[in-house]
Parts: structure tokens; C-alpha cells; sequence
């Protein structure tokens, strides 16, 4: 991935429930005031052929899905994002805040269901060459909370039905992530007030991108 | 890939209107006749992941479909085709005839997209380790006699409606899979009599894979 960057590119991370969306729309606004313009986006997704795979993604099944081919599947959909969107825009000169990344790889399909870490950074150097969020905001809050919360949104995608085990993994993978490139975190207790939660954010965005 | 393979593993190769799907069915009336069980599949494909994620290929879109997305979703479709139906049958001793498999991958994405054979090579080793067919059959035919006989079957896929140059380039590339590796490969003159077609492949399965 050989790519001129001029924006920054921004990553949100967390299990299920973390209240990713809320603060999305809250970096979003943020970054308008202070005169930033800034593409969203999500993974899996964040085109036709990407939001086609991430249905393949979620969608339950009775087959049993292959870790080889799960794990394909969501670089698939991470190439074409990257090259119709995430490259793009950043190379214009955009912002871009995607809705989970690479982190979400290494949480879900390492540590969540057992892929070595060394078999995902294959594919990322595969995939992405040495593209690499500039920062990453991750929502933590205890499982139990966050599948309460996510269950009041009403049905279960493929990933949601795991069980409590799962997502356990998943959060110890993200933390194991964050332990790796503390530099590249922020780290948001999300189980704080909503108030409490976006002034970290602000504070971070801040710090760690330098925005007067 | 770990397999404790009984049966053999058969693929069959060519560009479009090459005459695949008659030779299958000439192919698994010949080992019936020998009295060996075979799993008849195709990719990509060969599950209901795997369809479905042969449809993304296959579907005319708008959408740039970027080289990485493409060989991502075929290899996709691969892990789980081979991890659910290719692995397991060879396992429990049915042989597999398979209508293309990682040879038109080189062929189609390598030589005619023009991703290199390394990063293909790289995909290969990561989905399939040491899994190869026992025998493929190459079935060679002049670019504009098969492109002729594949548009009498109706309406054409994104692959179908690429120009007579791209499958010239998948020809070659296949030609090129012949001499790297030509003991795997019966090569066979599509041009001729059908009858002349079907007593070559007969006489490749008897001598490659030591059928009585």
C-alpha cells in the first residue's frame, strides 16, 4: 500500500455495546468546529462490495464457517475499503474516523477465536503494507454491561450471539493490543458518565493529533 | 493445512467455452466405471459460503473491484470450500474432481489482472500449506473459438465480459503453470473431436493416477 498521506486516520475500537456510535457522531462534530473535515466510515463495510461482505460476515448461519475463510473474508472487505475509501481520502487531504480496523481483527479473529496474531499480521502486511491508524480510541467496559446494552438493539448478528467467554477474549485482546502500541491508544473507560467519556475523547484527540 | 488424504485429488482447468462442464461429467462416468466414489465441486464455490461469495466475484458492478479484495474473496471461498468439502472427502477416501481450482487463480488474477505470482504464492501457502492436486487437466483452446462457444450460453459474468487480450493473457498463464509444473498437468487439445478430447483425458487418468 504505497500511499501519500495528508489527513490523519483515526480508528474507534471496543466490544460489543461500548457506545461506539454515540461517540463517533461526538469526534465528528469535534473535529467540524475546529474546521477538520472528516470522512466516517466502518469496517467491515464502508462500500457496495464491502457492506456485501460484511453481511456474508454477520449474517447467522448453519454452516460452520472456516477461521481461514472468516479471516479472508474481513481482509477482502479491508482491501477494497482501503482502496476505494480509506486511501483516497486520507491522499485528498480528509480526515477519516473508521467505525473498527486492523485492532478489531487481532481482538475478534485472535484472540476471540484462537488465529495466531502472527497469521493476521501476515495478511495486514499483505493488505496494508505499513498503513496504520494515527490513532485509536478504545471503548473498554466489562462484558456483562456491554451485552446488555447491545441486546436492547434488538437481534443478534453472527458475532453477538457468542457467548459471555468470547467477548471476554475479545476485550483482553484489545487490551493486549493497546499493551503492544500504547503510543497509538487512548484508552476511554466507557462505563463513566457520557460526559466523562467524551471529554477524555476531546482531550485525547487534542494530545495526540495536535488540534489547537 | 493438515490432511491425511486417501483419495486423489483431480482438477480440471481452461479458459471460458473450453468444454469444463461436458469433461467433468466424461470424467466422473469414467471413475464410476472403475468403481471409485468421487465428489464432483467447482470454485469458486463448492459450499454455501462459498456461492455466495462466488456471486461478489461474478456480478457485474460499478464498483472497481480492487486486485487485493479479488484474490482475498477467491481465497475466501477456497479455505472454506477446501476446509468443508475438499479436505474431509479426501479424508475419508472419495476422491475430489474440482472445476478449477488455485491454478486458474495464477491464471485469471496472476496473468490477467497482473498480480504478481509471489503474492498469489503467498495466499496459496497461507489457505492450502502443502495441499496441490494429484492431476490437473488443461484444456487448451484458442481464445476466440471458447469466448464464441461461452457466448452462445446467454449472458455474461464480470469475467466473461473482459476482452479478448485478458483471456489471451489467462491462456498464456496457464501454459505458464504447464511448464513450472508439467508432471501434475495433462494438457489436452480442446480443439479436437470431442471423442479425441475425452480419449486423451482417459488415457492421462489411467497413466497419472495408476487407475486399472
Amino acid at each position: 500500500m504505497d500511499i501519500a498521506k495528508k489527513g490523519c486516520f483515526i480508528t474507534i475500537e471496543g466490544t460489543e455495546g461500548v457506545g461506539k456510535s454515540t461517540n463517533v457522531e461526538f469526534i465528528r462534530q469535534y473535529l467540524s468546529n475546529k474546521g477538520i473535515g472528516l470522512r466516517l466510515t466502518r469496517e467491515p463495510g464502508g462500500t457496495p462490495l464491502a457492506e456485501e461482505i460484511r453481511e456474508l460476515l454477520l449474517q447467522p448461519r448453519d454452516e460452520k464457517v472456516s477461521d481461514d475463510a472468516e479471516i479472508l473474508l474481513v481482509f477482502a472487505a479491508r482491501a477494497q475499503h482501503v482502496a476505494q475509501v480509506i486511501k483516497p481520502s486520507l491522499e485528498q487531504g480528509l480526515w477519516v474516523l473508521s467505525d473498527r480496523f486492523t485492532d478489531a481483527t487481532f481482538a475478534y479473529q485472535g484472540a476471540g477465536r484462537g488465529i495466531s496474531w502472527n497469521r493476521i499480521q501476515q495478511l495486514e502486511q499483505y493488505v496494508l503494507g505499513d498503513l496504520r491508524p494515527d490513532l485509536t480510541v478504545l471503548l473498554d467496559l466489562p462484558v456483562d454491561v456491554g451485552i446488555a446494552r447491545a441486546k436492547e438493539r434488538g437481534a443478534l448478528d453472527r458475532f453477538e450471539q457468542e457467548k459471555h467467554d468470547f467477548f471476554e477474549k475479545v476485550r483482553q485482546g484489545y487490551h493486549h493490543r493497546l499493551r503492544a502500541e500504547p503510543d497509538r491508544f487512548a484508552l476511554i473507560d466507557a462505563s463513566q458518565s457520557l460526559e466523562n467519556v467524551q471529554q477524555q475523547i476531546a482531550a485525547a484527540l487534542a494530545e495526540k493529533l495536535d488540534i489547537k
